[in-house]
């Protein structure tokens, strides 16, 4: 990493850095077990959060969207976006969750997903409670992180790959499995 | 479900319905917790397969991706197909994992992945290694099923929406969404 490329950095990206080097050992990446081990240990500091934490599956899943520059690992960069992205969809968490039951049930979650960013159908919120709710419709917090991590990567890729703005992406069958695993 | 439609059913479907009707239950239907618990059961009596054991989000992710008819559970068709899958692909699993470590390392892969009927280039691996396989890049027996329930699911739907046959499809926002949560 050249040196002008810190030198250009504010006291809190210092800071941020200087975190960001304890997190991820020597080789200054973050690996699917570390993001593991970072996310659980925040989620144990905030009893008001329900999660049954985050597994590896759902962690490697978050790296491999993440993962621009394809290393397997999240860079400074992609960590800090991560980052920021949860620390602003916790606050959303808290604050949607109405009934104080430490998950975002069914009728809270529209009004939290909007906050978020997707105002999405009703379709969609059907299609998303069955895939990251539990069976009762409530989605816990490592669930709700996952499928932001998801839409927000899947709403970047959309508009680089849609060139002309026209709406659609044309995709062949290796770049739907390269979005879609 | 009328009558006409299971008395058509050979012998082997009649006893593959009483094991579905003992597994799913009353409501006919296997949930993501279900098949969790399925899956688990029987992975538990193969001391030869490595697995660190299904998870629930893994689960609700095939059932999401299997479910063609929204219920959010497999109904007896659904679960007929996965688990036939299952079968060959831990037959497959087990002749391929040639050294006898339990898991599939990145030299198996490419061959156990084309006995599955999934001939990628190298590219689709090393972004399948990346996302399913562990640090030293050995992948373990529910990442395998995992990873190719999504394969496949991802492979029927790209023909579905690839009326003309022309080996792209066109896909807005909303149905990035659906292929891709």
């Amino acid at each position: 990493r050249p040196l002008n490329c810190e030198a250009n950095e504010n006291d809190e990206e210092k800071q941020f850095r200087r975190v960001f080097q304890q997190l991820a050992g020597d080789d200054m990446e973050v690996s699917p077990v570390e993001l593991k081990d970072i996310l659980n240990r925040v989620i144990s500091r905030h009893a008001n959060l329900k999660t049954d934490g985050f597994c590896i599956e759902s962690c490697r899943s978050m790296v491999a969207v993440m993962d621009s520059d394809s290393t397997g690992k999240l860079g400074f960069h992609e960590f800090k976006y991560l980052w920021n992205n949860i620390k602003r969809w916790q606050n959303i968490y808290l604050s949607h969750d109405t009934d104080r039951s430490g998950t975002i049930g069914s009728r809270e979650l529209p009004q939290a997903f909007k906050a978020a960013g997707f105002p999405l159908n009703e379709d969609l919120f059907k299609l998303i409670i069955r895939r990251y709710s539990d069976e009762n419709g409530d989605m816990d917090f490592d669930n709700f992180v996952g499928c932001l991590v998801r839409l927000d990567a899947m709403c970047r890729a959309f508009k680089t790959l849609d060139k002309d703005n026209s709406g659609t992406i044309d995709l062949d069958i290796k770049e739907v499995f390269t979005l879609m695993l």
